[in-house]
């Protein structure tokens, strides 16, 4: 099958490699790119119509960042009944009903795996199961560099700036990290992997995040005292019909298979009623990870033919989204702040921190706002009740 | 589709309930069982024809214990054209090259997730990883009931004859528990698992191994004040086209993910060169879970119709079995044994016990024998390098 790929970076160009690599029955056509490199002239092209309107090219990889011109590009491949895999987590969360809508419209698969996890085959395996299974839960850690900088906090007892400034220069974080460290990437990931696993479409905005900016090394050391490591995780679960989900910082027993995800690799599992709890982890991002899982999705499709848009996700969900007042999710937190924590909610303290009544993530992030404006430095982690370990 | 099934106990039977709870394209027409059940009258039948005589029937799901006559059943179900799903370990291990070359022969797809792993989606995705990548290395946990009795023993300070007795009463471990506890499950597991990752035939009988039958509570102190602990591990690798491959009880760093692998649960792993370290983890074992994977694979022979086939595995690997002279795997080990380790073996001690110089698997249990002569309950398990934790 002849392939064109929308984007020679990291992970466009990641897929490129892997297939001159490994023959694998797919033909790179065009890639586009905005500049030429010497030595790709007849391969590389700064017009998109030359992959958009090229009729033998019946499948587009996109790996390009953020919503334009991706979308713009997508959606027209979608449009003349191209397959469409996509590495692109900002645009598949913002559109993804409309995605799905068009490739329905038009017979084209359309496959985002490489969008959530990087080089972990993690959406692929949710809608393995979910042909012949229920999924209640997703529950992991899906941002490499959050999870860099906790492992290295704890394991080092180093302090975040520190750590923050060394994933910079090994060029896993941006220059403005605010994607990672703030949850909102995981967020993303986090909204996609719901919408697969309940058949609604679940926006960013309606996941709750706490992000990891203001952890310090002295926060490290109270979640020591209380026998716990901390973890950026992900959470979504469904009872009676509700799906609940969040992004948060969560502080976890040393058993729990999450504080065996070290540096920068993602760990996600899902719980279903027949398969029961199945984990997958690896590295979250990185050229050939990512890479090679587009060109798995790829080969996915060729072997399917003109069926993968049957293997496409249905949003046809029973479940509805859990607002304010049937959010399943409730932990204590722990909470670190100069502002006052509300004395009702109080129930007890670590070190200089106090531990809260069981809230939502929606009341806890509420509760954050409210204490940043008295102290910047707020710090809020769920604690985990010991039972979840191994759902 | 039309399905069969031979066997209705805990895999068939689980596989059969699964279809009926989750429409999924499948119809079972029969199952084949000793007994019929009440109830089931019109579905189960005891005669092997009526499943592999029925030009309706395009797929068979096998779910019996053993060889025989699950290796007849199968090879006429292939010769027919028929498609195979199997769970039967030691069928698929010992008849590998043979099932592989009758189902090209009549253009029959052939699966076996469930015979390795249990629930866990872990040969299917092996076999993914492979069509634009090169597998080096496997490592993991492929027996519940072994990992059951060492997480056990590890947390709870429990000895080995009280928890394998424990294991028996929850129906996890056999009357007689050999299979399990002197490592030939995970000996099958591994072999059919490397025969896939590296496309040439592994018998069981390439694939050195170590029990873990004569481990103690004393042991398990030994291993904690080492900073170890103790997990069966299935361990291959591929080192300039050598495939090594072994079994053993290993003492592993607490960091290492296969330590947060608790009761009942497997977790295997693949390195290679694009993707880098995989790795997956739920249920070893169980109706529901390896009911699923049958059916799982069930859907995907389904979804591919003819070009099923195309999807087997293709045994032209290149790699050879390395022998004793090129074996890549060597640790230090662990011996416990009243008999005499050849003191210039010895490098150190550990407790009662002493630490040996680097051994291949091969040189362990040619060691294991030789002591075992003197002194029945003499135990041995491999160090591993710290840095082979994220392997």
């Amino acid at each position: 099958m002849k392939v064109g790929i929308l984007g020679n970076g990291n992970v466009g160009g990641g897929a490129r490699t892997v297939i001159a690599r490994h023959p694998c029955g797919l033909e790179v056509k065009k890639v586009l790119a905005r500049h030429i490199p010497a030595g790709l002239e007849g391969l590389v092209t700064t017009d998109p119509a030359e992959i958009l309107e090229d009729p033998e090219i019946e499948l587009v990889g996109e790996a390009l960042n953020g919503l334009e011109p991706a979308y713009t590009y997508v959606s027209e491949a979608l449009r003349r009944g191209k397959h469409v895999v996509s590495a692109n987590k900002a645009m598949i969360c913002r559109y993804f009903t409309e995605l799905h809508a068009l490739a329905a419209e038009h017979g084209a698969g359309l496959r985002f795996t490489p969008s959530a996890g990087g080089g972990i085959p993690w959406l692929v395996n949710l809608r393995r199961t979910l042909r012949c299974d229920r999924v209640t839960a997703l529950r992991g850690i899906l941002n490499g560099t959050t999870n860099y900088i906790l492992d290295a906090m704890q394991t080092q007892g180093r302090c975040f700036e520190e750590v923050l400034a060394e994933t910079q220069r090994m060029g896993y974080a941006e220059a403005d990290p605010s994607a990672d460290i703030d949850g909102l990437d995981a967020q993303r990931k986090c909204a996609i992997s719901a919408s697969i696993a309940f058949g609604i479409p679940v926006r960013e905005e309606d996941v709750p995040v706490l992000g990891i900016r203001s952890v310090t090394a002295e926060d490290v050391q109270n979640f020591a005292a209380m026998g716990r490591i901390c973890r950026l995780l992900v959470q979504v679960e469904e009872v009676a019909g509700a799906v609940s989900a969040c992004v948060e910082p969560a502080l976890l027993l040393p058993q729990e298979i999450e504080c065996s995800i070290h540096a920068c690799d993602n760990c996600i599992s899902l719980t279903a009623d027949e398969a029961g709890t199945l984990r997958f982890s690896g590295p979250g991002a990185g050229a050939a990870p990512t890479g090679s899982s587009l060109v798995q999705d790829m080969i996915d499709i060729a072997a399917l033919g003109k069926a993968a848009c049957a293997g496409n996700v249905v949003l046809d969900g029973k479940a509805v989204l859990g607002g304010d007042a049937i959010h399943s999710i409730r932990h204590p937190y722990y909470v670190r702040s100069q502002g006052k924590v509300p004395p009702e909610l109080v129930r007890g303290g670590a070190g200089s921190a106090k531990i809260t009544a069981p809230l939502t993530p929606q009341e806890a992030v509420q509760l954050e706002r409210k204490l940043h404006r008295r102290d910047k430095t707020t710090f809020l982690a769920a604690i985990l009740p010991s039972g979840k370990g191994n759902i």
